[in-house]
């Protein structure tokens, strides 16, 4: 069966996205991806997509969900590599990545994730201490 | 046009191999990786192969070419997340990835890479002494 392999750096998985998303590649993808989180103790996942040229409403919101699901797992996620011609459209279409953040590369976006990770761990002390 | 995504993480290029490799393709990403090598001065090549589910004599041969050309342009490469019934397949045809360099998976690929760049290093700093 096709999936999309999701490479483990570190505390970070990394999946790249280079084919078009339909229901059964992108439920799978969620299920990989949460399993691995889970397994690992991943902190972050950083979404490569620079070789879509199209993100229509379908691949929006698998992006949110799989935002959303890793952010309950407690792990940040960025999607980067977005071409212009797909930020173009999505304003246009008044699509919006509910949850997603996003960055230029992967190496802004590695960036993004540490401060990510690193504000969700203070946060995780600050309640520590309340207690 | 279809093509292979190149992600940079530092001075290491990271390529996952998702779909069947033909021609056209093939030649592409040999062009981008070398293009990539030379504008950003990568040191190192990290390809994944964890979604192939076969490796054949010609996906074979693009690996070893691009191992070779980027050994040409001072780069070093490891090609990480065979599965076990490719090695089983490549070793029952015959086939051996000439000039490859193999880790089992992204983390000790990057801990090889890291070493045979310092190797590299280390040897062209042995030969300007010489001089």
């Amino acid at each position: 069966m096709e999936r999309i392999p999701i490479l483990r750096m570190g505390d970070i998985l990394l999946v790249t996205i280079q084919v078009d998303m339909y229901d059964r590649l992108a439920m799978t993808l969620q299920d990989d991806l949460t399993t691995r989180i889970a397994e690992n103790g991943a902190r972050g996942v950083l979404i490569d997509i620079s070789s879509l040229d199209v993100v229509d409403s379908f691949m929006g919101r698998i992006l949110s969900n799989i935002s959303l699901m890793a952010s309950v797992l407690d792990a940040a996620t960025v999607v980067v590599g977005m071409q212009p011609a797909v930020a173009i459209t999505l304003v246009e279409l008044g699509l919006s990545l509910q949850g997603v953040k996003t960055a230029l590369n992967v190496g802004r976006g590695m960036t993004l994730l540490r401060a990510m990770i690193e504000s969700r761990t203070e946060e995780t002390e600050d309640v520590g201490r309340e207690e």
